[in-house]
């Protein structure tokens, strides 16, 4: 059954003609937030302020339960072959990034999951004997990835700085823009930094790139890039080579690179910058969550909860975006992150049986952290012609545990009381003469929060907000585990990375005739 | 005339129900690429890949005219009161950041914008006289602000680290999260660092506590606050004070946040780390293209046509959101600076006369550089169901000239094929008999290119996006130069701080019953 043929679709198009009216004082009222709250897992979910009705509850529930969302996400973490669509040529996978974490309660023990965790634990204890034994040896360490190889583990990288071992940082190099790596080396003290080369297949073009840039580096500067350079990469793939790399780590082909954070692809730079300690309690605190995902019933199951809130929103609602806004600066990256997790995994145009969906799919993710985005796009949030439904975070305590009081209320009450005036002000907007001063309200948000943000709850958040992309799919019936639509564009870069060298080698290329009409104008500047 | 009345509104609509179709090959050709090409200033806007005809382009021309764009761009550069709303109490002032780089050729002589010009060149000037007073007594510089006091000043700081006095670097704290200042000042030799507090009014909340925090840190290290704190403000603000500040830079009430990092909002922090010959030749670069922005006729008007663009995209194909991608890393914050300064601007609901619009205005605004977006969510850019229009930036030559050839091409190469390869990509699609290897194409976008990203070229991008921004308003007649929508949560805030004192110290706060709730719930963590 595609979605728009499930019986509880056309109830809740039925309801989205008249959505509750939250500036009405009658409905946006104390018992309402206090009754619109989920609690799991240390986090409370409020979402009072968000667009619905009990009656719009138990028809998303009844979507859920339509669409086996819980079922499907059992199959997931057992290991299942989801990753595919059937009838055509596809990826046959299964999808196991929740093994990379399962060391805890409640062990999956079907056969693939418990093999890809037994695989996992290996790679974290090399690890740790790893770390133990370069000691002191370095200070920095330099990630160089793309994609899922650079977005998780630097978000997560700045969300936990605070935890760091004295003097250890870590840096990333992502892009194939030459200055990128240049901005970056010229800052390092070479002798004392490790570097991390990330690719699954160990042919990602812009990592090999800047992988033979740190060479080159390394080499002029006298040093052996034996000692400094650190592969993360699939077991025989080009990049697993002693010869060349200082340690390998692996990771397996049912982990996508959005993914990846809790393999090796974002392990190898946090261990070695948080320590292990820290890095098993973030672990930790993923799995808690994926457990709670997992075995929470319906209505109790927080992911599932925001990701039926977020199909309201984008099918019933027609909203196209969604604004991740954490008020927590050490989450100024987390955002970027999931923009990829989201919109790749969910940015598709047909279903698992190969067919065009006549429906929307996922939103576009954007975002930038509050109280910053306040002084920044809030002013279209509030009075522009486009809704944008907010996900906002908040914590009750800092990390570092340093604040002041500055007219008598700490910075921290200053950025939660920021945080909730904007949950307000968004729901019940403000009447006025002046059409000016006039907040139309109505502006769809929930909040999420928890105690402090500490590696156990930075694992906890990351995980509840893949498991909410991986409901939004299995409701949606897609598949959120390929990236078919990024293949074209490197096809036709390749094509005209070929123009380029035939332009200066003579090494005839196949011609490209749109691609020559760029090329004359970037000559002619 | 209202946007929608006027009479080429009624056409372009007409013309949108039937777009060109990019898809095939007798229409996305090598002359179309060829003719729709707009040079000026150093830089060529390709624009062939946009859903445009010549039919379109003419509409859009006499949308321009019908509603005098250029004629508003004259006045507000000579300085008319344009930021007021007719009919209501609002701001009433000019909008002058312009003035503030006005030092070069064909300067304004109308009285308001020759006024502006000379209090801004004193500022540069008192700027010059302070950083060769200071000398090398200083290493590191931190910005603190919020906003257009923060967002920009670091976007352009980042774009041009690579032009910087060696030894000398930039840190921001903006955020009144407790984490943001302390994770910065962690960092620092304290001995050696410069501070400037940036702040219009010298109210601004965040702003003043992490001034407080950063009083604080320094008298705990037995410093002066004296010797390192700099204020940027209005002439006789609380923060325009001897006895507080080693110096204070001044700035006026025409130029707003958003529109200010030629002021000395940005100018400080980037002249102590790029020098005055840089910094000059930026704010050159910014006033070439503003009297282009005046000068260039309708149809050579490069700010102006990326403006029409825009409104086709937003009011006729009806796409709500515009993705800035540049395939540059040095302007990985350029977008978020972006996103300030369009949606801010352009993010309304009334017209200048008070009137609710029944059209879309401003657009929201996001993205990450290329390459790096190419590996995060153009999956859904390629194959999502809603549609973004793209605006791609690249440079012929990288900023360090420090490149390798890596299978026979450089990185610079690798990039520019990757940014081109992309714009073909997107409009032509691609058929195929998979439904997940096929791409439906005509994803409009633009491709701004240039020679290299230097401090003129820099100011020059600047000045092209405000002004584009500024046209945009300009035809949508709404006012781009307040910020109404910001007010109900600054005043929401502001109450529920109260509340947070209250239960520290029992002073009586007004009772906010919404508040109360989410407190409740953070209290219960």
């Amino acid at each position: 059954m595609t979605f728009p043929n499930q019986p509880s679709f056309k109830t809740l198009q039925d309801l989205s003609k008249n959505p509750i009216d939250l500036t009405k004082e009658e409905n946006f009222t104390d018992s309402r937030i206090e009754k619109m709250q989920l609690k799991a897992c240390g986090f409370t979910l409020l979402y009072g302020s968000e667009r619905v009705t009990e009656e719009v509850l138990t028809s998303l529930y009844s979507l859920a339960e339509e669409s086996n969302a819980l079922e499907k996400m059992k199959q997931m973490q057992e290991g299942k072959v989801i990753n595919k669509i059937e009838g055509y040529p596809s990826e046959k996978r299964s999808v196991l990034h929740t093994a990379m974490r399962d060391f805890f309660k409640e062990q999956h023990e079907e056969e693939a999951a418990k093999e890809a965790r037994e695989f996992a634990y290996k790679e974290v204890e090399k690890l740790k004997a790893f770390l133990e034994k370069i000691g002191d040896q370095y200070t920095d360490i330099v990630q160089i990835g793309i994609g899922g190889s650079d977005l998780g583990p630097r978000a997560i990288y700045f969300a936990l700085e605070a935890f760091n071992t004295s003097g250890r940082n870590a840096h990333f190099v992502s892009n194939v823009d030459p200055d990128d790596a240049t901005c970056v080396l010229n800052k390092l003290d070479l002798k004392k930094t490790l570097f991390v080369i990330v690719s699954k297949s160990g042919t990602t073009l812009e990592t090999l790139t800047n992988e033979s840039f740190v060479r080159d580096y390394l080499e002029k500067k006298g040093l052996n890039p034996l000692d400094h350079i650190l592969s993360v990469t699939g077991k025989s793939s080009p990049m697993d080579d002693p010869s060349k790399y200082k340690a390998s780590f692996y990771m397996r082909d049912y982990v996508g690179g959005r993914y990846s954070v809790t393999s090796m692809v974002g392990c190898v730079a946090l261990g070695f910058c948080i320590g292990m300690k820290h890095l098993l309690s973030f672990l930790e605190g993923a799995s808690i969550m994926d457990k709670h995902a997992l075995n929470a019933p319906l209505k109790e199951n927080m992911p599932l909860l925001s990701a039926l809130l977020g199909i309201w929103n984008r099918n019933f609602l027609n909203l196209p975006t969604t604004a991740i806004i954490p008020y927590s600066q050490a989450l100024h990256r987390f955002t970027a992150h999931l923009q990829q997790c989201d919109m790749e995994s969910n940015g598709k145009q047909i279903n698992k049986k190969g067919e065009f969906v006549d429906h929307e799919t996922g939103p576009i993710i954007w975002g930038e952290p509050g109280t910053n985005g306040q002084h920044s796009f809030y002013q279209l949030i509030h009075q522009g012609t486009t809704t944008v439904p907010m996900e906002f975070m908040g914590f009750k305590e800092s990390q570092y545990k340093n604040d002041l009081v500055v007219k008598d209320s700490t910075s921290q009450e200053k950025l939660l009381a920021n945080l909730f005036a904007q949950s307000i002000a968004l729901a019940t907007g403000q009447k006025s003469d002046n059409p000016n001063k006039t907040f139309l309200g109505n502006r769809p948000n929930r909040v999420l929060i928890a105690k402090t943000l500490d590696p156990k709850t930075m694992g906890a958040i990351l995980s509840y907000y893949e498991n909410k992309v991986a409901f939004q799919g299995f409701i949606w019936d897609i598949n959120s585990f390929d990236q078919e639509g990024v293949q074209l564009g490197k096809v036709l870069a390749n094509k005209i990375i070929d123009l380029f060298i035939e332009k200066r080698t003579q090494k005839k290329a196949e011609p490209f005739h749109l691609a020559t009409s760029y090329l004359k104008a970037l000559e002619e500047l």
